[in-house]
Order: structure tokens, then sequence, then C-alpha cells
């Protein structure tokens, strides 16, 4: 997956530089959860995962444009991610932009031009139309704008998770939605899947706050307690730290139900619950 | 035109900053060359303008998003554009990468979307290819790159020439592409509607060359002689004022030339020639 999406890269006619700064920050690492999230789908309706390998790179081409637009100066003024120096630390901040408008533009090249045969002209406009939205201006860069208009004042359990609904939230269910439209699920399950993502989503949130508490420098790859020297709100400092646990376990188990109830072969998807509930980084 | 590209994003359920700033810039005018020439071969075709409106605002959304980008703060570093303070100027550098994001991502957005009904799937997954091609890291983004990397040193005429095609021209080669694409045009009128576009985009640059030494301040909306003073490689710099003009009247010849070449309803296509030729701002 992460060679697939860096072979993407690769291939294009760009200056060396630019090549550079977008692979760079394709191959800093990360979870893979969204790849993962779409191919478990798949997977759970009993379909090959090739077909949803080039919107599963498009999907980290956008997520990886987010990061390194997001570690701007102008913006959270990042210098690491993941324990390596952001790509504007490496390259500079106007090649850092570049690189980010690069990986945005390309994702929706990879998924208008994918060639696998299962994967049909009506399920690439309804791939592209919905990424659009899940990323755009109702979307990801939404949740920018709210989480940046929201650091400067406490936020309220709403607030909070309305930031996180569009700045997260949104990019992981399209994940979810993008393997459903790939196996042509009824409107029926999709909706079941979408209750599942948001729950995940949430679930995926409350936990990275608890981890900036708990985690260690070491594994989270960023100095603990970052959150609570920004005065950022996070439900941590709303809700507490045994609270934010239990409404993680909540969710989770959410989660997990709205899945359960379709029948389907859903023991990755089951599994990335887990994982999203119990990870140290 | 204008209104159109604005009403999309008036429609966004987006926070309102996000939505001033994208609309203040989609609102900052500029000469709609772009749109122009999609309508122009339209009618060329004798298609109906209605069928390229999508695009024509998508096309809008992705210039207006290159113009702010490149005005930052660590790009070009402009403070006016068309007479007006940047986007960063008024809304602050995040918030001006941010409508940037999002009118790009919109953008693919608006032609996935598009429920025309002479608008086919297969037209539109070749328009999202061909302008994600055009505007992304093996076009506009990476004009923009070699752009920054020639700054400090002069450029051979070769060199200029291939910063200038990609920065600019390939978007008003789309423009171009994107009505052939939507009137169903064949491969071989396509290429020589390519090569009108190739000319008259070299053509555009070079005016905006010598408008930075004849032109006024009132009528550019910008300096007169900041290319000078920022001591960049322009056409006058390398071949002379005097030259500079021959070559716009030989690429507007050859422009006119192609497309005369095709036999269809072309005034349009011919007046933009002119147009572009002549233009004072």
């Amino acid at each position: 997956m992460d060679q697939e999406t860096v072979a993407y890269a690769s291939r294009l006619q760009a200056p060396d530089t630019l090549k550079e700064a977008m692979i760079y920050s394709l191959e800093a690492g990360g979870k893979r959860i969204r790849p993962l999230l779409l191919f478990a789908t798949l997977h759970a309706f009993g379909r090959e995962q090739a077909a949803g390998l080039a919107t599963a790179c498009a999907l980290e081409m956008i997520h990886t444009y987010s990061l390194i637009h997001d570690d701007l100066p102008s913006m959270d003024n990042d210098d690491l991610r993941r324990g390596k120096p952001t790509n504007h630390k490496v390259f500079g901040e106007a090649m850092a932009i570049l690189a980010g408008d690069g990986l945005l533009t390309y994702a929706f090249q990879v998924i208008a031009e994918d060639a696998h045969p299962l994967v049909t002209a009506r399920m690439k406009l309804r791939l592209l139309s919905e990424l659009a939205k899940a990323a755009g201006p109702e979307g990801m860069v939404a949740g920018q704008v709210a989480d940046m208009e929201g650091e400067r004042r406490q936020l309220s359990l709403a607030e909070l998770e309305a930031v996180h609904v569009r700045k997260t939230g949104r990019l992981l269910e399209f994940a979810v939605l993008a393997g459903a439209i790939l196996a042509e699920a009824s409107d029926e399950q999709t909706e079941k899947l979408l209750i599942f993502a948001r729950n995940l989503g949430l679930a995926f949130q409350i936990r990275d706050d608890i981890l900036d508490v708990e985690g260690t420098e070491e594994e989270i790859g960023k100095p603990v307690g970052s959150d609570i020297s920004n005065e950022k709100s996070t439900y941590v400092s709303l809700l507490g730290l045994e609270e934010s646990k239990a409404v993680l376990q909540q969710l989770t188990a959410q989660a997990k139900e709205a899945v359960a109830s379709l029948g389907l072969q859903d023991e990755f998807l089951l599994a990335i619950c887990d994982v999203v509930a119990n990870r140290k980084s």
C-alpha cells in the first residue's frame, strides 16, 4: 500500500524537488487507517482488494496533503510529525504548500484514471464527488477552519465534536463509503456502515486526546501534553480522563454493533475498532 | 459567468470566513479568458454554452486558487492583485491557504456532479483527468516550482518557455480541450485546437511581459516594471521589446492559422487571439 502510493508519485513527470517533497511525506509512515478501512469494507462484502487500490492511494494522498498544510507555520506551526521533521522544515514553506497542492490534485486524477475492470465510470464519479465533499470546504477544510477559529476559546462538547466530525471524521467516513460504493452496497447497508464510521471516527479522536496525556513522546512522535500547553479544548479537558475512556468504550461498542448487524464478513472491520481504541500512537 | 461561479461557492455549507475568503478572490475580476476559450470552442462546433458552464466555473476556481497560493508571503509575496489587496492580506495567511485548498477541491466536485444532460459520465471523467493533469504536479504546480527555482538565475529562452507552458499554458490549453471534449471533437480537430491553444498561451505570456514594461499601474493593477526590479527573466529581458512584439504577432498568427484550418464557426476563437495580443491589462 505504501509502495503503491509512492509508486504513483514516482511516475510523475515533475520537477525533482517537488516529487521528493511529495514522496517524503507519503513515506513518513502513519497508521494507514483509511486504506485499511476501505479494504476491510471490501472484504466484508467478499470483494477483492485490488478494486480499491487506486482509491486507497488517492485517500492517502489527500490525508498526507492535509497534514503538510496543517503543519505549516501559519497553521499549527509544527516542527515534528511522527518523529520526523515536517515537510516545510525540510523543503521550505513554498515547496511544502506546492507539494500539498500537488498531492491534492493528483488524488483526483488517480481515481479518474483508475483502470481496474471492476471500477465503473459511475463508481468513479461517485467516488470523486464524495471524496471532494469529504475533503473540501464542507468537510476537512471546514474542519480545519473551525479548529483554528476555536483555538482561542473553550469549546463546548458539541462544538468540539463538530470540529472533529469534519476535520478527521469525514475522510474516515469516506474510506468506508468508498468501500461501500465499490462493493455496490445497498442504501441500507451503506447507512449502517456510515454509522459505524462516524462512531469510529469520534473514537479515533478521543483516543488521540487520551494519548496526548497518557502516551510517551517516543510512541506518539511528538511531545506529550502539547494540547494542555496549547490550552486546546480536548475530550480529556472537557470530560476528564476517566469519562473520556468510558465514552471511547461506548463509541467503539456502537461502531461494532452497527457493523455486526449487517451479517457480513466483518472480522477486519471489528478488528480495526479494537486497534483504534487501544492504539499507543 | 462570474455570478455562476460565486453562486456555486455561496451554496456551500461551510464556515462563513472560509466562504468569504473564497468568494473574495472569485469576485476579484480578471479577464475570464479561460471560460471564454471554453465557450468559444463550444461555439465553434455549434454546441450550446450551457453544457460547458460547470466546467468553466471549475476552471475559474482552479485559476483563482492558483493566484491565492502564488501571492502568499512564502511564494511571490504580493500585496496587490488586480488593484485589490491579495487574499492573505485581507484574511490572513492560514485562511488564504485554506481558501485555495477549498477552491481546488470544490472544482473537482463541481465537474463530477455536473448534471447537464449533454455531459456524459465518460466526458466528465475525461474532463476530471485532464484538469488534474493540467493543474497538478505535471502541469501548473510544476510550473510554479520551476518558476521559483528559476528566480535566482538568468533563464534561457527554452527554459523560460518551459516554465510558462506549465505555469499558465496548461490551464489555458485545458480550457480549449474541455470545449473539444464536450463538443465531441475528433482527434484530428483536437490536435489542431491544442496547437491553437499552445500558441495562444505563449502569446498571452509575452503580452504580460510587454505590459510589465509598457502598461500603466492603473491598467495592470500592480506596479509597472516589477519584473525588472525583481530581476525576473522575461521575454522582454531575453529578446528585447521589439523582438518580443514580433514574436507575439507570429504566435498570434500561428494560433489563428491552426484554428482557421478547421473550417469551424471560429469567429470567437479568432477574436480571443486579438484580445490576447492587444490587451492593456
